[in-house]
């Protein structure tokens, strides 16, 4: 068996299938031919059962998603709930499907939740590291030639005075030259920890032959693909509040629900964004075209760049087109961060491999607007409070809050709980 | 009370003060009148017990260490057994203590170990990173003025084809200028973790006004300070197996007991290197002129360069010295490494503080070679049978090997064992 072995057919196991991108990723993979294992260890929802935040579009459970993808369209996915942190069950999981690739994103990703206190952020580290060295063992040990497709994230190489470029950098130092690693800055404990895993993952590469494609994400939006559209029961996350939202999705509720967008400190953040129907193809032109033996090649997966005020007036303006007015204000920046800062990222290699990239403003009129002004009535304004969790003190206080006030939050339906499914 | 106010009389919490250079360093800032806090867990005890390595020289335990240093020089050292990893523990000390700076040894220190298999890497990466990030979080919410001293490794930087800087490169790209952190291609899960601790701790320099400063040490030499010769009780560690030891431990044992000394591949693998007692006169520097806050200071902590094989011939040139004849054999390298390259790092940070070397070349006559030929009856042969912990395909057989045969080892006072501890 070879990881490169044709553009359909591939055995793939998704690592975080319950998640944001993981569950839509699942279905897009299966629509195309492709044999695909759904993993999660359903961390996620215990997150939000823990601190009294949802997913204001209403999710189903990850054994109802399966069943309703098959009903729908005939095609089967195997789901299977996992902690990647228990190198039993992934060796076990590895015997069993001998997978051509993996697609990880089973990870803790949000910055805030990693600065929440000590714990957290030990959490997130550890939890990261450890299901990464597993699966890189478990490749090595049982199926070398499997395809490591890892989300990292744009946010592992901060804000540099110069390009950023794609995973490395060509340096002339007195007079000698090497490519390197492109140094890396990154702004919080979980951007920390996708860096540990980046570094890891590269020396898997070297060390053991593992082939390895890391995408560095920028900020996905969007909540539909071809295959959530399907039916209501096959819908993935939209996350608003402070910390598991992005700022582009608290942005669209506080706007609907009458607040001003809240744009932390001077808003020149600048950041890349996608959409999710480009990651999406992302991932599958990484999953198609593997790869080499040894290999650890950086993809800047992304398609536009915004700075955060952008943001702010792209949605005045897309809500102006709905007729609805926008206020936007300026609150004090709770994270550690430059505010106004050059940002130039290379993003050639995934359009060389042909990715036709969707515009931010067509799929914000399209969608997200109009979901989040229909459901501003399951918008518990809580959990748009300002401020966030702070870079430097941390976020108990935040989290508190949250907690505190889940029994008054949304029904049971839109808080996106399931169940507790038998542990594998 | 301020880090940075005087160049005595700190309290200076001394962390894996049971390790091959922290108790000599615990003994070195006694004798300046600093207040010594040593604490440790003694694992590296514990994972001798375990895998049946050995100190040539033999040790006594922490309290014998510390009575014998009272009764000797009047001088206390208060002695803490606590696990790093344990934040209550480490939030008790700082309680107790409110240190003025922190001098980080407590992390498991040998590449092979950290590749012998998936457990290890684990135990290594996961050690490592909560331990420094527990301190991290305990400085940030105790004592925001303490000063933290990591130790780190050149072997952070790998091998690279241009110059190596002390942590820090200005790149012009694309007519543009930063200045960021050196970039880093680490060879082993251990060094991975020293790069994923000066990452986390970088962080907590510009999130959290940290001082810190990172001393990316070479290749440490000797067993004798101005300390441990003062009583056999005093003594330090002297590893000599394929785990523990260095290559030039190593070699100076195999010549010792009459094997050829077994240089792994070409061995133009080159590093820096350093006297222990430049060690203790580097870390007192860093001590006595400490980082600003928020600064991350980089120090390359070596003295001098040496190929693998210029090791080999040096030692076979002090042996001559002394009428011993040696040889040398190139055995197949264990390692992924290269073993040709260029290498020229940069060292002038711990110069310009005052730093002033001793030479390898006279160490080595002076002390090293002498010990190990009177201790050579002491010796377990099979701990330095080649090869050691494959890059490849982990340690296993390495670890049974010297674990299966431990009964036949050297006795009790040489294996450095200590009867156990009450946990603090």
């Amino acid at each position: 068996m070879s990881a490169s072995n044709g553009r359909s057919g591939l055995t793939v196991m998704v690592l975080g299938a319950d998640g944001y991108i993981g569950w839509p990723m699942a279905m897009h993979l299966s629509r195309l031919g492709h044999r695909v294992v759904a993993v999660d260890n359903l961390a996620r929802r215990r997150w939000d059962r823990e601190g009294g935040t949802y997913s204001l579009v209403p999710l189903r459970s990850m054994g109802q998603r399966v069943r309703r993808w098959e009903a729908v369209t005939g095609n089967q996915i195997v789901w299977r709930r996992a902690d990647l942190r228990n190198a039993p069950a992934v060796n076990a999981l590895f015997q069993e499907f001998r997978p051509h690739a993996l697609v990880h994103f089973a990870e803790q990703r949000s910055a805030p939740f990693s600065m929440v206190d000590r714990r957290h952020a030990e959490l997130t580290q550890v939890n990261n590291l450890v299901g990464t060295l597993n699966l890189l063992f478990a490749i090595r040990d049982q199926v070398p030639d499997c395809h490591l497709i890892k989300l990292g994230t744009m946010g592992e190489y901060g804000t540099p005075n110069i390009d950023i470029e794609e995973g490395y950098i060509d340096i002339e130092h007195n007079g000698r030259r090497d490519r390197l690693p492109f140094p890396k800055v990154p702004g919080s404990f979980y951007h920390l920890s996708k860096v540990h895993d980046s570094n890891n993952i590269h020396f898997a590469t070297r060390a053991w032959g593992v082939r390895a494609t890391d995408l560095n994400q920028g900020v996905v939006y969007g909540f539909e693909t071809d295959d959530t559209v399907l039916h209501p029961d096959l819908n993935t996350r939209f996350d608003f509040d402070s910390i598991w939202g992005t700022a582009l999705n608290r942005f669209c509720v506080q706007a609907a629900v009458g607040q001003p967008l809240t744009v932390y400190g001077k808003g020149g953040q600048t950041r890349g964004f996608l959409d999710i129907r480009d990651t999406m193809a992302c991932i599958t032109l990484a999953l198609e075209n593997p790869a080499d033996r040894g290999e650890c090649r950086v993809f800047n997966q992304f398609t536009e760049q915004f700075s955060v005020l952008q943001l702010a007036e792209l949605i005045a303006k897309g809500r102006k087109a709905h007729g609805l007015d926008t206020t936007i204000a300026h609150v004090p920046n709770p994270r550690i961060e430059l505010e106004e800062h050059y940002y130039n990222a290379k993003h050639q290699h995934l359009l060389d491999l042909g990715l036709q990239p969707h515009l931010l403003a067509d799929t914000l009129l399209d969608s997200v607007i109009a979901m989040v002004e229909k459901r501003s009535d399951k918008v518990d304004a809580v959990l748009l409070e300002q401020p966030s969790v702070s870079w430097k003190t941390g976020g108990n206080e935040v989290w508190d809050r949250y907690s505190t006030h889940k029994t008054a939050g949304p029904p049971r339906a839109v808080r996106g709980e399931e169940a507790p499914q038998k542990a594998r």
